[in-house]
């Protein structure tokens, strides 16, 4: 395992950690400010700005992008809907590559209203990345699929375990060519008793994107926005990280934490020095 | 699979249900009042009254219980408490005697504080089991283990998926000799995509115990007490009813149903008739 004292280089900050409340501008300097390698900036705050500018000013700050944050809920979305979700996740590939990410994070969407087959959304859900994915390769960018916990299956995304983010790829790119694969979000897999088989899987099927990390807190307030400071909660992270790196990952250690009532509420210096500090001794 | 029209007699009422706002007396004539063959009583209800008088009390009303509800979380407690734990379940498994139940309902507990590691918690959740079991036999009173959703992993059941309780019951019990199975409950289950293999397992190794029912709410706003009415949300319960029954599961329906903000501030009376009215039609 990568020891990350002194390696904020190997380390990414996923702006929805500070809350959305800066400009990408100020959030990408502060983040290269505060010594990390890398940022996965939200779609919604590069769309804040002009594309090329935040483009220029990631290049000169030498801050490199560990994901490209995220895809629309397509397979939540209604049939009639669904074309259209499938065209606007591609001119967010086409961001991505301008902004040279490595690829986009797809979190695909839960039950469409009304409907109660999980079968089905999983279903449009495999459809949608089979399309997405081939436009993707046209441009030159990657796919990351990020299946969420199971509380939420019904609105966020359908598709809930590593074991099965994995079955998707396999069926949209059975001859691992590339560019397809998933992100392990410590958050939504801790809690699963096949987690180490399924990284080892994911680790031999080449198929880690991403790491992302942040800590499930006891009690847990608000079922979104309460998630934990790295060491605040009961996962073991560091644990999970040997794993994801004995199977082969040797990508960035990013950091994304929705906290609506806490880290939302602090100075985004302070939110960035205490996640460099827990990145270097818990994870 | 049943019909429940005009089936009552085939439903239970876990008396959760009504918030625990009327005494055990006046719950259980409510349920009877309204039709329903069995109930589930908790634990602290019935310990507020007089075993004696709440057992003559069901025989009286010709009430079955589909469980007593539950032990504690012996696998969160700390290793002293451990043993005080058990001691304290085998009470309730006198009591489970007592009244008649066919089985405890446990739930298992999860992380014990300050501590990280769910393989020893289900380590620990294993011995309790098999202590349990041991005694439960010797009373005449079966184990019942229900496996809880994965967002409860940290606090109440470290234990998240049938088949994770199927082979504790397989590891405790390998010969099937009885008398230890499994709580199907369907608000903890829904999201799982192995969720049709798991109940034929179960069925095979003539695991099924109980049968509950609730439903999801999309939103859910509170992670404990946020459970909706059958029909209300997203589950598909008359599905998942029809694979449990074909795996050959005959007991009762059950109703149970966490809900601080709507069930539990309506009159009992009320949520009753809507319980019977929802298992008759959309269960």
């Amino acid at each position: 395992m990568r020891d990350l004292h002194q390696r904020l280089d190997l380390c990414s900050i996923n702006t929805a950690t500070l809350g959305h409340r800066l400009s990408i501008h100020d959030t990408l300097d502060a983040v290269a400010r505060s010594g990390f390698g890398f940022v996965a900036p939200w779609r919604k705050e590069v769309e804040a700005a002009n594309l090329r500018d935040v483009a220029r000013q990631l290049r000169a700050l030498g801050l490199r992008l560990s994901g490209y944050v995220r895809s629309t809920f397509f397979a939540g979305s209604s049939p009639e809907q669904f074309a259209a979700h499938i065209e606007d996740n591609q001119r967010a590939l086409d961001q991505a590559a301008e902004l040279g990410a490595p690829s986009l994070i797809v979190v695909g969407g839960g039950l469409p209203p009304g409907t109660r087959s999980l079968a089905d959304a999983r279903a449009r859900y495999l459809e949608g990345v089979a399309r997405l994915w081939e436009y993707a390769r046209s441009v030159g960018v990657g796919i990351t699929l990020e299946p969420l916990h199971p509380m939420y299956a019904a609105e966020r995304s359908c598709v809930v375990t590593l074991d099965e983010a994995l079955d998707i790829c396999h069926a949209v790119d059975p001859g691992q060519t590339g560019g397809l694969g998933i992100a392990v979000d410590v958050y939504h897999c801790w809690w699963d008793r096949h987690l180490t088989s399924h990284i080892e899987r994911a680790g031999r099927e080449r198929r880690i994107d991403a790491f992302h990390v942040s800590d499930w807190l006891s009690p847990t307030r608000d079922m979104l926005l309460d998630r934990g400071m790295m060491g605040d909660g009961v996962i073991d992270l560091k644990g999970i990280r040997a794993q994801v790196e004995a199977a082969g990952y040797a990508g960035a250690v990013e950091v994304e934490i929705f906290s609506q009532s806490n880290w939302w509420q602090r100075d985004a210096q302070e939110t960035l020095q205490v996640c460099a500090d827990r990145l270097q001794t818990v994870c």
